[in-house]
């Protein structure tokens, strides 16, 4: 193999999720359901010394498996809106220097989820990221390996426009939601695993969202006049995510933009991380 | 959700592979490692009585899910050969009916491994066809939920082309190989797994083929003028799998075609199976 790789990894925006912690990292983790997005983060790794990155999950990571290799990003959204991002970077940075070492990428991911757990920044986002499936469902807790994930049927030509509104710091966030999540979040998460179909999923994300105060009346009154060709929408920390189908991703994007709402255009990722050899 | 969907589900064509029994068909399967093939089996299913298809896979696993269905088929490959496609029309089947029903798609995926272990026709098909993942690798044996897959990197632009040589009845032949496959195929699979990389899954693959006999000296003859642009090649039961770069495949393919090996080329397959809201 050469002595290079990109490694493609989905965005995640979670939807409804309810935290599960133990006193290993490796089980720690959340069950719950949230989108996986393309185009996703671009992660190159090339052997050799380096690390450094925009989070210091990188050098983590690296720590961690015992690997150094130089590490490159780029994705389309910002750290720390509520995408996943950390995790992405976390996981591909992972997935390529190990890789490049010849060893195997779920040992990669299961560090990636640990080091997403240690820094607060993450309970869902490696194993759905890792895996892909679209519209995908954490049935079971865990890192990649030990937690289980499943996928909701969606509608074939389905689509997500994004809009960051707010930043938070995701540690900061889950301690402040702690008895929300715990009480109406678990109800919520669990009427949805009763029946995991795409319209329960619409219904109940946008609830959570109201509940968890990521969806507030200021942001729904800004896409109300937008909302017909919508199929529905949610909010997680900073992200409003808006469901709809592909042929009419172009007339509310610009009915949005007409109330000032900027948007960016997605489609489901049904694949997980990809490691590619250049 | 209408009352009609189409289940995409990726063919399997194991490489390497060691049978795990035990007494619970969940925890039943293989490690091992194999490849997965794009455009594969497409899966029609409507709400209603049927539940009839070329196999008797499709009536079992309707009636442990207890649910009705009417179930179409189609694949650009035949039953029996080595695709994995008894695996694919079952898991399709119960994907379909499932999703159709508003119930986890997960549980259908396990109930589709059940049939299949039961049935004596696959062990590890059903776990890798509902992931996805290019070159897949089963590190825990089990249905999905249970065994875990992992994936090994591999060249950007991989394709595959196949040839059926021979067909060969699933049970009969785990019957034959089983003291093969427990002694000199075991020691391949751990080498394997010792190094998940794209290069030793070419050498260590080959060297299963021919110790299983799938791959004879005959075959081996007949593709001998065509293997300066392959990566590599292995067979399973009746099928042999070439693997090249997809701007050989034309090449390849009229090279071999010159030798009277008709062909079938295919892309990697990275997602797992997908249900369709039609």
């Amino acid at each position: 193999m050469r002595r290079r790789v990109k490694v493609l990894v989905p965005l995640h925006v979670t939807a409804m999720w309810l935290p599960v912690y133990t006193d290993n990292p490796l089980t720690t983790g959340s069950i719950g359901v949230g989108v996986l997005l393309k185009p996703g983060a671009v992660v190159e790794v090339e052997a050799g010394s380096g690390g450094r990155g925009p989070i210091p999950h990188i050098s983590a990571v690296l720590k961690r498996l015992g690997l150094s290799a130089s590490v490159r990003f780029s994705a389309p959204v910002p750290l720390g809106a509520g995408y996943g991002l950390s995790a992405a970077y976390t996981l591909g940075a992972a997935l390529g220097a190990s890789a490049l070492a010849g060893r195997p990428l779920i040992e990669a991911a299961q560090t990636a989820h640990v080091v997403e757990v240690e820094m607060g920044t993450g309970l869902g986002d490696v194993i759905a990221e890792f895996y892909g499936g679209g519209i995908e469902v954490r049935v079971k807790p865990g890192a990649p390996g030990v937690g289980v994930v499943d996928k909701v049927p969606h509608p074939r030509r389905l689509a997500a426009l994004t809009h960051v509104f707010r930043r938070e710091d995701t540690s900061s966030m889950l301690v402040r939601l702690r008895d929300a999540l715990r009480e109406r979040g678990a109800k919520l998460v669990e009427k949805f695993l009763e029946q995991p179909t795409y319209d329960s999923f619409l219904e109940l994300s946008a609830e959570f969202s109201r509940v968890m105060g990521f969806l507030t009346p200021e942001v729904e009154g800004r896409i109300r006049r937008c909302k017909k060709q919508m199929h529905g929408y949610y909010a997680k920390k900073g992200v409003l995510v808006v469901l709809l189908d592909v042929n009419e991703v172009e007339e509310v994007e610009e009915c949005l933009m007409r109330e000032g709402v900027e948007v960016k255009s997605f489609g489901l990722s049904h694949v997980g991380a990809v490691v590619l050899r250049e």
